[in-house]
């Protein structure tokens, strides 16, 4: 060994004792005859004291920014302690020490506000990941999986490893794939998810399975998408969905305890999809502000069950409101003083392409009761007032009105409200909250293909009550123009997902275990027979042999990590990240491979032009 | 839920109780007018009573093997008590039942001795996975890893994922490839080990790294190998090589503890390899019996410190024994009385392919203390008596020779060895003997390339003492027929295997952390300066800028589990397992993929005619 001890642990407790450390010179600082240098390692800086006696050996061994240094001395008190490290009490004084390894100035400083631009950090970073703000995310990465697994553990469940080659059976995003030398011609694909084998597994009867495990997809790499992810993949067998939930907060609860000391034992609210697009705009959302979304105008289909208010700004002939398919309001609160300034940077925001909206509807509730709004001359102060009404603004509260087509006015009411959770401070860092989003839609509409497509994957079972539609009716879709009216339009899932502060962290889904359920949902998706048995015969026949009913989740464990640190970047916290293309920038993947590669693969390249 | 108690929970003190258990039928049996059904689930099997008063529903719902059935009864105690499973004494008595799936009946029996044979068993492997045997193995497994992970965390180990989707720099194995979409006419390969990432990570001060994680080799899958494997992977730094031998035999001895119950007390051996090459013919000796090798001839390069006792032998005009390179005896105890039969027997044992010797000689040491040889007419009972004693054979044991070219005889003898100690009884299936294996050669010489390659890998450093022979020589071999007088063939690896009743179970070594020895090994193994740029710049890069030294070690999970598991074959270990081919014949991968996928990738077939 080459330490005796860490440059983390030495106390005052530990003066006078003889140890020896080894780790990287972070600074060296020279006063007079005697040389002050911060070592550093995993666990902590230690001072050392180099006395005069040592400048000759300094001389010829001359110490730069992250040497590997090897030194022995005396833990002696510090005249000048440093109260903001837990060695600060103490310095060593140091006897002899030896140089392990030399150091080139490296690109950027190993500090937490480090000067490395993205790009030289990644090229970097072995040396980024020297950098203390970056080991945290990785501890920090490295606690949340530990508490999953003792969780798990202690609630029955086996870590029971599935494979990595696997088949292409492509339905959603693209695969990997491996061409096999073995096999030449034909490929394996590396798995978008354990998703089958796990099913499997529920078949064989391992009734509580889960895996901390890397999957793949080849997608465009929007920012934050990394083509390798790590999933913590999880499936039980003799459940319902009430059992998955409890369970899987039970897992959420015991992260926030071991990893951030917070006692989570607040009731984790539950909603369905359709209320929360109703109330919040989207289907994951931020639960820690209470903003809602006031809906003036819908389309009927989209929310059959709820209360028509279009009334309350119809017959003005203000032409905006008129012809927009939705009408969305929301209330600021504390914010009806904006000034002109701000209420224009607000509407510059929503005409951002991102956001895509053609302007804002302002109404001001002012703290005297009264109304002011940019539509004035459309509707008058009575009129105001029942708006107000109905947005459950209060005095003091600025209302932001938006309008056109449903989808993209809908999201935009979403960014907005995020937009102003943001900006008043509404979104606390330290703050948690978590949501079940329950009864997504089974099916979405295909346009180009006109069929359906499983809104979370092909394996979802519908809720109970819709089960018998599924299996009673034709699911071809006749009348492309009329799907909506499609009894499969309305069939809703046994699924589930887990949001944390406005993230999806995790979904679900109970599974379908009937072959001819399964059989007709492959048939929905446009697979015919053969296309079934090819992809997914193995499945097909083990639902023959006894599958019993279960269902599982998976959480983004990159995902988890990043919000649990605060960050909204999941490559802080995966220790070799790729960049947006893809590409490992450290070690230069991907890069071309040898001829004879080539050759006993039996494949070459075909680029386009 | 759909149960309240498992299958293999209830006992005496739950008589009474109203409970519900959902599992799948093991068994059926009808006595006059009850039924009995063995209900099976991961956790055991519980006997239910159908009475009388069910017939009526029993024969509309007609029950069979692996049927998913709920069943809600009453507790009762069985007049019938079975001892041999730990619910033997309780049965339920049925008040109502669910059949929750239907089974065609089971290509091969789901008990421990199953009539599937193996490709069947492969094809089904979901059914196979119900069999009692097999959960064992799987969890025999988990306990492996937990413990490991625990073993690990308690010491300070970090759990640090690294990269799949890495570069090609294949030396030694053949990597698996990945078609990069997003860069065309570009490759990822999949990962051999993560020992690059695993050295970065020790340049970043991660001081205790480790994984269990998949690997992958593309090779010719020998019996019992596997395209896709894991390995217990970790890396340490600031330590030598007794630090690591300590840690890694206080996990294995934390793993006996944990998971077979097996305090392994005694110190771990040691032996280098040339001592377990002379003494035992292979460097992975099974210690658990004492036969050892007697090296009577041998060439005097192989193992220059070791005594010539050829005159022995010689000087009879034996021309077998004059002729041959090697010659190697071992006494196997108690033989002495062997009939002709039996020599025969070994004889054609030694003459199969396999094994390649012309013959084999005996010596009886009979128990009155005369000899009785194969070779009278050359060795007098003098020299049969000096053979004897060379051999530390007893009265009473059979002596073996045999003689031919080194490397073969060598491992005849050592096969030859292992032989008899499974025919004698000597190797037992419940004792463990660990033994380390040391001071391995840095280098083999690769004929039809006339260079080094590594026999570890490229990263191993030198033993300090020959630190020196490495930098100061030119590894070029000029003379390709006396490479054996090159410098570099007697430079001894920093490297340990461990072994476990004859397997390798675990190797590793300290690293070269030094730059400009790093290049040193490259050029010896004939890479240019633009070759090691293009495969591992980034690796000599990290070591400009404060490599520490370091060193780990890497255990093969899948075989460490077979060998507690008492089997022969990893692929019992393996929840899905592939064939010697590569296949996985339960999901039919690798399989084709569609023309849009190779568009996408940019690339085509190249088949050989």
């Amino acid at each position: 060994m080459f330490r005796t001890h860490t440059c983390g642990e030495l106390r005052s407790a530990d003066i006078h004792k003889e140890i020896t450390l080894a780790g990287w010179v972070q600074t060296v600082r020279k006063f007079g005859s005697i040389t002050f240098v911060d070592l550093r390692d995993r666990y902590g800086i230690t001072q050392l004291l180099f006395s005069e006696t040592l400048n000759e050996q300094l001389e010829a061994n001359p110490l730069g920014r992250e040497f590997v240094l090897q030194a022995t001395g005396t833990v002696s008190e510090r005249s000048n302690k440093n109260p903001n490290i837990p060695t600060g009490d103490i310095e060593l004084t140091i006897l002899s020490f030896t140089i392990l390894n030399k150091s080139a100035v490296p690109p950027f400083a190993i500090q937490d506000d480090t000067d490395g631009g993205d790009e030289l950090r990644m090229k970097y970073r072995y040396l980024d990941l020297r950098r203390n703000v970056v080991k945290k995310n990785l501890e920090l990465r490295y606690a949340v999986g530990r508490s999953t697994r003792n969780y798990l553990h202690e609630n029955g469940f086996m870590d029971i490893e599935t494979p990595f080659l696997i088949k292409s059976t492509p339905e959603g995003a693209r695969d990997f794939v491996v061409p096999s030398r073995m096999n030449a011609g034909q490929f394996y694909a590396l798995p978008q998810s354990p998703q089958t084998f796990k099913q499997l597994l529920m078949v064989s009867g391992y009734d509580r399975y889960y895996q901390i495990v890397k999957c793949f997809r080849d997608e465009d790499l929007r920012a934050d998408r990394q083509p390798e992810f790590t999933q913590i993949d999880c499936e039980m067998c003799f459940v319902e969905q009430e059992d998955i939930l409890n369970m899987f907060e039970g897992l959420v609860k015991r992260i926030f305890k071991d990893v951030k000391n917070i006692d989570y034992s607040a009731t984790v609210e539950r909603m369905t999809w359709e209320n929360a697009m109703w109330t919040y705009g989207n289907d994951k959302p931020d639960i820690r502000f209470d903003i809602k979304l006031a809906n003036l105008k819908f389309p009927a289909h989209t929310y059959p069950a709820q209360q028509d208010v279009s009334s309350l700004i119809s017959g003005v002939d203000f032409k905006v409101f008129d012809e927009a398919e939705t009408v969305i309001a929301l209330a600021a609160p504390g914010c009806s003083e904006y000034t002109r300034k701000q209420t224009d940077e607000l509407t510059e925001w929503v005409k951002r392409p991102q956001v895509g909206m053609k302007g804002l509807v302002f109404i001001k509730c002012n703290t005297d009761g009264s109304f002011k709004s940019s539509v004035d001359k459309f509707y008058n102060e009575e009129k105001l007032k029942a708006i107000a009404a109905a947005t459950q603004a209060k005095a003091g509260d600025l209302i932001l009105i938006v309008a056109g087509a449903e989808e993209r006015t809908r999201k935009a009411a979403s960014d907005l409200r995020m937009y102003m959770g943001t900006t008043l401070g509404l979104r606390k860092a330290d703050e948690y909250k978590l949501l079940w989003v329950l009864d997504f839609p089974l099916f979405e509409y295909a346009e180009e293909d006109n069929r359906w497509v499983a809104r979370h994957h092909p394996f979802t079972s519908p809720k109970p009550a819709d089960m018998d539609t599924m299996i009673n009716n034709n699911p071809v879709i006749d009348n492309a123009a009329a799907y909506l009216k499609h009894p499969y339009a309305n069939i809703k899932a046994n699924a589930y997902d887990m949001v944390l502060n406005g993230n999806e962290i995790g979904g679900g889904s109970i599974r379908i275990f009937q072959r001819e359920l399964q059989q007709k949902m492959f048939a929905a998706l446009g697979m015919d027979e053969a296309e079934q048995q090819h992809k997914f015969g193995f499945l097909l026949g083990a639902f023959e042999y006894g599958a019993p009913p279960h269902g599982g989740i998976a959480f983004g464990f990159d995902r988890l990590c990043s919000i649990l640190g605060g960050s909204e970047s999941i490559r802080d916290f995966i220790a070799f990240p790729k960049n947006n293309s893809g590409r490992d920038v450290m070690i230069d993947a991907p890069s071309t491979i040898d001829d004879k590669q080539f050759e006993e693969l039996q494949i070459k390249l075909d680029l386009k032009a």
